[in-house]
Order: C-alpha cells, then sequence, then structure tokens
C-alpha cells in the first residue's frame, strides 16, 4: 500500500524521498571515473560541508550509516586505548558494540533510555577515569527521540583533550550541528534521513586531529579506510565504485536543501516537531523523551496498544511509522517527520493518528489532535513573523 | 553526453542499466523492514543462488565489491594463517592488498598481466607451502580481460585440505558459474556488472565450510560480519539499512534473467565476446589476454595511441570504454560487453571504434571491423542452429 503513495513514510527513517530526487536516480548511469560524476562528489561534499558548518574534508562511502561509523572506530581510535561512550539507546549502544567488537574496553556512560546523557556526567567520568583518547556520542538517538547536547559534551571532551566522535546520522537538517565551532572531530552522517535519500551512502567528516589519527589506523583497514577516502575526495573521486545513484540523489537533496535556505530547512522540522508533539499530547499520549528532537517524535501509548497503533495506521489508513527496538519493542510508536515534510504531511499523520485512536477507542477525541497541530502551527508562525 | 544516451557505456563496470531497471530505482521508497521488502530480499538471494548453481545462503551487503571481498577475507581467514592468492592483475592485486592490511602473509602465485593464473602452479605452491587454510583467487580479472580456469583452481585448493574464495564480481552472467559442482566455498559479486544494476550492493555465498568458520572471525568484524548477515538472511532482512533502491533493481535484473534464461545470458555473452575478438583483431588490435573472457575485450594498440583512442571514442561518438590501470594505464583499451548488451550493441561499439581508428589514421580499414563482426555472428549462429 505504502508502494502507491509517496506521502506515506513516517519513520525515523529511511525518509521519504521526492519526486526530484527519485528522478535522478533512474536517469541512465553515469560512470563514476569522469568528470561528470566527479562534480557531483564535489557538489555533494560541499553541500555536507555546509550543512554541517565546517571547512574539513568529508569523506563519502557506500555503506549504510553503520559502516560509517565503524569506519570512524577503527580508523580513529586505537587497540588498548581508553574511549569513552554515551549511551541510551539503541545506537549508543551501537557505539558499544562496534567498541567490543574491536576489543576496546570503553567506560560508558549510560542515561535512561528517553533521557539524553548530562554533559557534566561525562566531565565526571572523564576526570575519574584517567586520559581518555576518543569519545563516542549521539546526537539525536532515534530510539528513544531524544536529542543530546553534543556541544556541550564535546567541550568538556576537549578539555580532556579527547577526540570527539558524533553519530549524526539521524539529526542533520532537522538540528542545526557546527562541527567546527563546537569542536568536533568526526561527524557521521548517512543519506536516508533529513537528506530524504534512499540508504546506501553514508559519509565522514574529518578535524585536522582526527585526520592525523587516520593516517595511521591502529585496527585493520581497507573498504572503510578514511586516509584512502580523503586521499580520493581531494581529486573529489572515492576509494571504491561508489553507489553513483545515491550520490546524484544527494546532489538534488542538497539544491533543494540550499534553495530552502539550511536555516529554514531547520526551523520547518522544529515547526513540524512542535506540532506533533502538541497532537500527540492532545490526544493523550505521552511523550517518551525528556528532550525531544526534531526528527522523531516518540510516543507512549498505554501497555500493549503501541502495535495496535502501528497496525491500524498501515491497514487503515496507509502511513507506516515506526515501533520500539530492543526493550520498547512493543512499548512505544515513533513518528518520523525527518526529511522533506511540509504542514500538509504532518496534517496527514495527525489524522491518520486521531482516526486510529477513535477506532481503537483509545482516549477517542476526534478533532483534538487537529486542533492543536494548527494551534501550534499559527503560534509558530506568529513568532516567525514577530 | 552519456547522459544523454542510455546506450553509450561500454565500460568493464559500472555497465549500463536497463529501462526497466531505472525506473524500479525512481519509484517511492518502501521500508526495509516490511514484507514487501523481505520479498525483494528472497526473490534476489534465491535468483543469486540461481546463477552462481548453489544451495547455499547469499549475504547481501551495502559496498562496492570491494567491501565483499574484505567481508570475505575479515570473517573467513584468521590472524596468523597461511594463505595462498592468484595474482595477475588489479583485482588480483587487491586480495593482495586485503591480505596486508590485516597482516596476513600469504603465498603469492603470479602470472603475467594478461594471462591466467595455471592450476598446476597453484598446486605446486600449495604442496611446498605446507597447510594452506585459505585460496583466494579471481574469476574474470577485469583489469586484463583474462578468464581464470577456477574450477581447476578450486580443485586442487580442496584436494589440499584449503577453502577457496572466489571473486566473481566480473563474471557472472558473462560466465558460467557452479559454485557447488566446483567447491567453491565462497563466492562474491556486486550489482554493477553483469546483473546491469547501479553499484552499491554486493554479496557473499558461503559454504558450510565458510560458514563454519565466519561464525568465529578471528579479525574485528561488525558492518561486515557474515554471520551476522546470514542470521539476517534467514529472514530475509539484511543486518543494516540497505541500498533499497539497488536491491528492487536487482530483483528486476534478476527477472529479466530468468525470463531469457541463464544458458541464454551466458551465450550471448559469448556471442558479443566472439564477435568483439574478431573485429578488433581486423581491425589491427592486439588482443591483451591470452585467455579472453566474456565480459571484456582488452585490446593493446600501438605504443601510445590507447589514450587517443578512449578520447576519440567518447568526443566524436560518445562511446565511453575503459583504459588500464596500474602499470597498463595508456597501455590499453578496455571495452565492456557485460550485462544487458545485445547484437545492435556490438555493432554500435564496432562502428564507433573503425570510425575512431579512421580518424586517427591507425590502420585505417573502414568495414573490416563490421564485416568480422558480421561473420562472427553468423558463424555463431550457424553453430547454435547445427
Amino acid at each position: 500500500m505504502t508502494h502507491d503513495n509517496p506521502s506515506r513514510l513516517f519513520t525515523p527513517g529511511p525518509t521519504r524521498v521526492a519526486k526530484p530526487v527519485r528522478e535522478v536516480m533512474a536517469e541512465p548511469l553515469i560512470h563514476h571515473r569522469t568528470d561528470e560524476f566527479r562534480d557531483k562528489v564535489q557538489q555533494v561534499t560541499t553541500g555536507l560541508q555546509e550543512v554541517i558548518r565546517t571547512q574539513q574534508p568529508v569523506v563519502l562511502l557506500t555503506s549504510s550509516g553503520t559502516g560509517a561509523m565503524e569506519a570512524a572506530l577503527s580508523n580513529v581510535a586505537k587497540p588498548g586505548e581508553k574511549v569513552l561512550i554515551t549511551a541510551g539507546g539503541k545506537f549508543g549502544r551501537r557505539w558499544q558494540e562496534l567498541a567490543a567488537a574491536y576489543g576496546l574496553d570503553p567506560v560508558v556512560v549510560e542515561a535512561k533510555w528517553g533521557e539524553p546523557v548530562a554533559p557534566s556526567e561525562v566531565q565526571s567520568a572523564l576526570s575519574s577515569a584517567g586520559p581518555v583518547k576518543v569519545v563516542f556520542t549521539t546526537h539525536t538517538e532515534t530510539s528513544t527521540g531524544v536529542l543530546q547536547d553534543v556541544a556541550a559534551i564535546a567541550e568538556v571532551a576537549k578539555a580532556a583533550g579527547a577526540v570527539v566522535v558524533v553519530d549524526a546520522i539521524s539529526s542533520l537538517c532537522a538540528q542545526d550541528f557546527k562541527m567546527d565551532e563546537w569542536g568536533v572531530d568526526v561527524v557521521i552522517g548517512g543519506s536516508q534521513k533529513g537528506f530524504g535519500v534512499p540508504p546506501g551512502l553514508s559519509f565522514v567528516a574529518l578535524s585536522e586531529a582526527a585526520t592525523r589519527r587516520a593516517e595511521r589506523p591502529g585496527f585493520p583497514s581497507y573498504y572503510f579506510s578514511l586516509a584512502r577516502g580523503l586521499k580520493a575526495v581531494e581529486k573529489w573521486n572515492t576509494a571504491y565504485s561508489p553507489a553513483i545513484p545515491q550520490v546524484l540523489a544527494m546532489a538534488v537533496s542538497l539544491a533543494m536543501i540550499q534553495e530552502e535556505g539550511l536555516g529554514n530547512v531547520i526551523r520547518r522540522h522544529q515547526h513540524n516537531a512542535q506540532a506533533v508533539r502538541a497532537a500527540a499530547t492532545a490526544l493523550g499520549l505521552e511523550l517518551f523523551a525528556s528532550s525531544p528532537c526534531n526528527a522523531t517524535t516518540v510516543v507512549q501509548p498505554a501497555e500493549g496498544k503501541a502495535g495496535d497503533i502501528i497496525r491500524t495506521m498501515e491497514l487503515s489508513y496507509g502511513l507506516k511509522i515506526a515501533g520500539g527496538q530492543a526493550h520498547l519493542s512493543g512499548k512505544i510508536c515513533r513518528l518520523g517527520h525527518l526529511g522533506f515534510y511540509h504542514e500538509t504531511d504532518i496534517y496527514t499523520l495527525i489524522s491518520a493518528l486521531e482516526g486510529t485512536l477513535t477506532e481503537l477507542d483509545i482516549n477517542p477525541s476526534p478533532g483534538r489532535g487537529m486542533e492543536s497541530a494548527l494551534e501550534s502551527f499559527q503560534a509558530d508562525r506568529a513568532v516567525s513573523d514577530a
């Protein structure tokens, strides 16, 4: 059913792909060792530099975001080094699993799922742990909908002399990110989130300190060698055959972002997220995240109802939302509004949610969600216009 | 220029993408954690099993073929083990580079570039080297156009008790491959060669012996963990967010192959390759490979002329062919005819080559290439009809 209607993917990622982005993927294939393709690589990497606010080089990898996380960890951390991981959800845990795969024994600063890690706790852990070389953290935790204060985490980590690696896969375009200003050393992103491009392409931006580490990796590294990637991107190449359609799609997506203006894109995400939260609350759904992000709204319905809501959203309305992961499976619903979503799409989401809750007799209050979303949009516009 | 005409990519890979394959990539994105997508994974993995003639499971990875090579090496070989590599071109050398990245010290059986490695030499090396655990080889060496006798190499390797890993990235669909019958343990392929799908997806098929090794990998492995991949594919899943458009495209491509019949597809590649070789020879171009494959024809023009030919093919005719790699740069031309190419396409290639050689005054003999291609096609049809 979702296949027939492009507007119906409301998952935290992959996110909906806009028509012009899809269309470029269907064009006759161009070869990647050509000036035409190198122009695209240049457009994409410089576009990404604008989105993450950096002057540093950006390496493109053909992999999911997890591949880019592994590239960062295996190229930047070294065997036997002390590293620190912040974890409060499935993607924080992914850093832990990656560290374990590489035999690292990380200091883990954990937050309860649904809450962000406090920068002060990171600071305490850093001072008691002895010299920590690398800090791995997550900007927005897709599994819980939490936004973490990576600027503050980076500040305490830099003060302790650590290199800072940020998984920003699900935050870029939805939240402000200032790599250079915040002193972040490695930023990881993927095509299938805020950029509204299908999965298949990821990227890693590296500071000079991170580059020095990547030039002498301590773990085996070939396909994910960032030194190789940096050398390739100097000439707007990729080290290996890239996912060409996704590169072309990223160029279109970044042009759309440039046209709208990055500030407006982030503002639109905030505008939409506020309305979704207002509507969900009005419909009696508890918000799961104590510091919610602009990308995904996570709601916690009454015990045992999450699965029914997800199924009904799909069967009755053709809208695909996501459930919980790990121990949150069956306990939460995740409503994605990351990427090219506009007010009309949010109304589509809210009206389907209202219909679903009414159908399932879960606090039925038809109209209340739409009313709250509308009020939120209007109030937000009034603030913007003021 | 290539961008406007889908028929003009004659590189060894990426290869041309047929219209129905391209079109499915432009459809509204479906989510990968759905029955609809799992159906596609099932279609693709079972279709691949037919192409490589195996009953063994096939793991899909979002990466280029090199990523799948690294997955095979890092999951199947173990630290300190003796391994053997056959090398006679850039992709044999890639096995060497990968082994070096993992600190392995391989026995290398080398052939002169343009010639295949003799199975008897592999046998000798295996008996003098002591117990070799894994043999890495290449089916068709894209850099030289050479076809290697992997059935015979596998036979001697199995006899010596080694696990056999074959890079079949550029051979599948163009050459017969019989994984189970030949006793091959690991087969590596990619989307962008014989399947005529853009780059971004690779795959690894594993025998039971290879699976047992992959279940206890000796090197760090996470994104490329084949144990994880095998577990995912049991339920027609992928371990991480896959390159969804390429998976859908592979399903279309494999359906096209099934419709044509795998035997006919391989036969068509042979039919085309014979004609290209006949025409090139008639045009005075020396064939570089002593045992040429059906995927790519490599010709060696007079000293210093290869670059002129490649440029003129593109500028005057809009056809993209490839040059040499490593020390063959500027010395050879590689004409790709792997994937969905038919007689008309071969005529396009040959006529442009004739025009180019005439324009450059390199053995000008207008008509001779076309005449030879036509004769080759007719003779081959006569054999088929007999």
